[in-house]
């Protein structure tokens, strides 16, 4: 578990004030900063650097958001795999068609949009091109979280925390729908193949899982 | 960009047929697993010790699958933040409530329930335990995810491939998820609150994004 005075000496935590030439003394902005460091760090994944950018961000209220919420993102790699060009030409027209299709508002500089060019890129690049069919169902989910997500930000969170709040909702938002995804797995797959979630798929034959 | 050489160290890659003594000759089989193992390091975040895990896991058909997709969650970390143990029995209890409200088959070792609650009790401890009440909206999303993930599974994968494939879905899907959810946030914003998506939201007062 890292020291208070690493984050501080990685300028994640302003130092507190010094009450003696020994002794800092931190008050309740830092009890709250460090909590979220704490769950950035050890709950969402971030790197010691992505957290820096995000709380940069969070602390600059010229930075648009977006770019905030990219920094929260930056955990799921973006350097993508080399692949080849037609597979990321590809994967971006796919994406291009499917915001277009759903009448979503967005603009060039949100890097979810390359992003999801590069995962589907991947995807293909692994032979698993037809993944693509089911881009609308995720969209249909994806639909449904941001709702709930904007609407309990906007009955729940006082206007000056939002951006804090729109950081942990991105980060650990993403490990409550991952987790769910997988519970969720484990009963698809039972209501398709029946029971059998002790045995090994080499016994069954039958995944769990998904696609 | 590791090389093969390292994957082969690291336990990664199985060593290619020597060709001569200075020559290693690698088959398809070498390729299709150095492009899955790239695609997991690169795009879906996961360390070279979880690949590992999955790799043993994929090529051992006794191994039951829950496990195999637990260490393909790895990423998510799991080490969960100290906060305290009313939260920690707080968000077990609101995950078993859960779960029974759904109808989900699950078993007691899926450590999907244990990352739910953590990621949850998490959330309370930085202030925002009325996060809980987009539980069910989240679990409407995942079944969704889920029910595509299954389909395409049984609709397109051999039976033979299927282990692979659940670990490319459940890595890469939770990357092209991630990544829609933050698209349909700044649609969702959009929409709730105007547009202004160029703006930071110290000039805009209002966020992009989620809870």
């Amino acid at each position: 578990m890292p020291t208070i005075k690493y984050y501080v000496r990685e300028g994640l935590l302003p130092p507190g004030e010094l009450s003696s030439p020994n002794q800092a003394h931190y008050d309740e902005t830092h009890e709250r900063r460090l909590r979220l460091i704490r769950a950035l760090l050890e709950v969402g994944g971030l790197k010691v650097a992505a957290i820096a950018e995000v709380l940069g961000a969070v602390d600059d209220p010229s930075r648009p958001l977006h770019k905030v919420l990219g920094a929260a993102a930056d955990r799921l790699g973006g350097a993508g795999v080399a692949g080849d060009d037609a597979d990321a030409d590809a994967a971006n027209a796919t994406v291009e068609a499917l915001i277009a299709r759903r009448g979503w508002h967005t603009h060039e500089s949100n890097p979810a949009a390359a992003d999801l060019s590069r995962a589907l890129a991947a995807m293909a690049w692994l032979g698993h091109g037809a993944y693509t069919e089911l881009l609308d169902e995720y969209a249909d989910a994806a639909e449904l979280v941001a709702r709930a997500d904007l609407g309990y930000v906007d009955r729940r969170v006082a206007v000056e925390d939002r951006v804090e709040s729109v950081v942990i909702g991105t980060v650990l938002g993403e490990a409550v729908f991952s987790a769910m995804r997988r519970l969720a797995h484990v009963d698809a797959s039972a209501r398709l193949y029946g029971t059998g979630a002790e045995e090994g798929p080499g016994e069954s034959g039958e995944p769990e899982g998904p696609s």
